[in-house]
């Protein structure tokens, strides 16, 4: 057994460095941050390894947007699993609006007046969904009725993407990069909605069925598969369950609130996912019990370090 | 201001006197059952009421089927907004596959040898799904194959419904009583799969986007809403959003153990969807904090105590 | 194994009925109320239990006080180890103050402006611990300074209880009944600091050693022991490592909504209890994860009817 | 209002560029974290002010030691109010004992057959708490019998802390700095036990109200009082309580898992404490909720970086 090694300021400078005192001292949360950055600089720092991330919560909104962008843009991620909220809200950025810092002792009557949505103690005001709206349907106009027949949602958000021309986007950036945004339940958005308004008069039909087969293709063509989670819902199963056809993933950090005893699988710790065939037995793996706008930067900033130093 | 009275378990013999007495000391998460029990009173007990129930997390192999299969039986839900996995978990138990009794505790690289998936301490053998596939192909099969070329989850699942001959089915039950189950994120679970596999070498195209109009036509015809949601995910976000088309919800309960800190829609609470127009500022809401295993058998019994009374 | 059975609420009239279906369903939240009515129906049932009673967070505030003190009336509960705001909380209806029904979003600043202190949604006049000042003064002068010289909380308590003529007063009924109430971390309680406020012009020695020897006493007493520990703090941990004395606890239930990851005795599981000693390895326990205002009554409502059935 | 700003990991090398960037963000928990290092960088760079530390849950044994030994050797912190345990595990720590880097998923049963506690994933062998007893015996036998007839904690401490020669210790650092450790429910510990069966045949009569002295004493001093509370507990309580003594305190930091609404003080937000008069309405406060082995180090490494650059 190893001691538990009390964490020290002093040469503790840079974030890897401190994250590194953490994995020394080995237990409770910050043990588990120091072992999320190890197995995500593993990933990192290995070309074979297919890195999904997997988005759920307000990861967009909540200031996660330019991180997930760039690893994206620098070639750590390869395949984003999402709700289709942190799309919208990508692309709400991304024609100009913004969100804003509010508070979580709101008077909600009262900001349903002045037409802001908050999401906990963020606010945006509702004109930038009308705005959306307007700018989503031309995008639809663009791609040809024959494709519209049958699309799936990475086919569709791949569009999307092309079509913006903030460089600080997710959805451009992947687009720039060929790096697969997934969404089947993106129906359940803001922007499905959408969606399901053009789809009155004009040809839509979403397919998320081909979206299964993208997600499998890229499981099928994977040496190995790391996985970063975030929050749970659907985006983690899918992801996970798409790997029981290579018998789980290799690497995989899960970064959530939630808590196993409930029974939903977004709490579920990845120890259960073994037992479904979603991350080896042989695998590595960590769940963080901890707010994903704390996790995220700390355990990349601290495994980007690691990766540059190497 | 009134009085927080304390709760005398003297003359509370049924769970409807137990609950009434929570109501009326009326603080903390007994206080909140109370209010939660008399809102759903007000919903079943007016017919005007068009009533919505959302289930995310393990509910049906936690125990909750029966309870959810009554409600639809005896006209008290109205319609159901559903991960796939409840669903899928309907059908291997109408097929005749069992949740176990397991552990938390488990080894699950010895489950996985043993071919058994765990659902935090619910166990089921894999065998199941191999059922389940199977069956469910044969289903597909009997849908016409023009219907299959575009249809939706709520189509899907309503076949699927009238195929059961198990009376305790909540797809049966729904079926007979022509209450739709709408589950347009259904793509993520392992029935999802299935349908992926049998769409590779026959036609079977998958639209959510039917599923939303769906919805919004129950939205559109109802005279009044209530809802029931239970555990967050997209289905709360799905049905919420939906009566966005009608100003909001006039009654809603949830039962969650998500927290609004994180800033995720699952826990966030009902007087944020005001600010969404999603609860009508004047409407009647609570949040309840506890395991829905525990909650929504105390809350459902307790207000069919007082329905019955009248 | 045994199979999940699924819960039905018809037949489910009594809170017995229904916590009996929860046990027989047998997983997640209401798996484990059902445990856990069944562990403390073998403590109530068998005359040779010493059942302790641990209270930590906002009970009597919250409305569990005649729960409380009727369970020690009835000679259910034969030893209480709690916070000192518990009975500070007792004390101050006793003298005819009363909590009220209030809200979260209060906005804290107004509140202390009308010397109103808040406890979640509870409010509680500041007038009602000037009151308590002044009664506590009257009854320290009732005991001899020779008392006074080397106290312990339980002594004091006893003192208290023996002054209400509230017939609803935890302090009072465990007086009579003759039931120790034992708070040796009472300094850090509104009528601590009264009591620091007496000793500077007049003898008070609080000793909480002497707290200790009770509580050992009881252990070595003992034949077999039970505890129900509502909501952690130090009175779980000081009751349980009293027990090592004995070689652990035989029954135990904990319902609280700390989780064990932060590492704090508080969440820590009573699987934990067992490496230290305090719970007997063959002895039966359940961790309930619920707001103990919602458990507590329904396992308490729930044992008492088993207990009369018998 | 303020935009949300994407965190941007380019030029976040150091933790305090890093923790910046959040409070930048400004919403969620990584805001939460860079107001709190904001609020903790006023406390430590004002030397007017008098800063309170309080330590409940795992703290020494999860690796925090060093950082609080620290924080005390270098004048930032001048009054320690902490659980009992935490000090007992500094103690062990200092008479050679170490901790151990366990698992969560431990056999319980096993642990104990091997003489090993578990403290979440940590491990400490139970020869540790013999050794202790020895040796704090050896320090109680040095005290003069007169002092021992009433001893505050914070006195008995710093005779401890006398005795100790190990430089890391908190004790030892504390009392070579003359900084004083409070812990009125000292008694609720295992050298609390030690305390007592040392009391059995010689003189030792523990005065917890010396020591409400002692804090109420150093409050009336305080030009203006910061505080950073770890996890809740009765060291949250009663150094803010003590607090109300002078009209609440300046700046106030809490980090903790705890939630508020089960209703329990630990989970309490400081909203809440400005009702009660502990913080003051002007002040500047935060809640962070997150595990405090990942916000302790992060929020303090960042506040050092911050006083060291002025």
């Amino acid at each position: 057994m190893k001691k538990v090694k009390h964490i020290q300021l002093e040469n503790a400078q840079t974030v890897g460095e401190l994250v590194s005192k953490m994995n020394e001292c080995g237990v409770l949360g910050g043990g588990n941050i120091g072992k999320a950055a190890e197995i995500v600089t593993e990933m990192f720092a290995d070309k074979d390894y297919t890195v999904f991330l997997t988005l759920a919560g307000a990861l967009v909104p909540g200031g996660m947007r330019q991180i997930v962008r760039d690893l994206i843009d620098q070639d750590y991620v390869h395949a984003v699993v999402t709700t289709g909220a942190n799309m919208v809200h990508d692309m709400v950025e991304s024609i100009g609006y913004r969100h804003w810092i509010g508070t979580f002792l709101a008077e909600d009557t009262e900001l349903m007046e002045q037409d802001i949505g908050r999401i906990g103690d963020i606010y945006i005001e509702q004109d930038a969904f009308k705005g959306l709206e307007e700018w989503i349907i031309k995008i639809l106009e663009k791609i040809p009725e024959k494709v519209r027949e049958n699309i799936s949602t990475n086919e569709l958000l791949y569009e999307i993407g092309k079509n913006i021309s903030d460089p600080n986007s997710i959805l451009a950036t992947a687009a720039k990069k060929g790096v697969p945004i997934i969404s089947p339940g993106m129906v359940d958005s803001i922007a499905g909605f959408h969606l399901w308004m053009y789809g009155q008069d004009k040809t839509l039909n979403l397919n998320p069925l081909r979206d299964t087969h993208k997600i499998v293709d890229i499981v099928y063509d994977a040496k190995k598969v790391g996985m970063i989670i975030l929050g749970g819902g659907w985006p983690k199963h899918y992801a996970l369950f798409a790997n029981t056809f290579r018998e789980g993933v290799d690497r995989a950090i899960q970064i959530t609130m939630d808590r196993p005893e409930p029974g939903g699988l977004s709490g579920a710790t990845l120890k259960e996912a073994i037992s479904w065939g979603k991350v080896k037995p042989e695998g590595k793996e960590v769940t963080v019990i901890c707010d994903a706008t704390i996790a995220f930067p700390l355990i990349v900033a601290a495994a980007l370090e690691n990766v540059n130093k190497k």
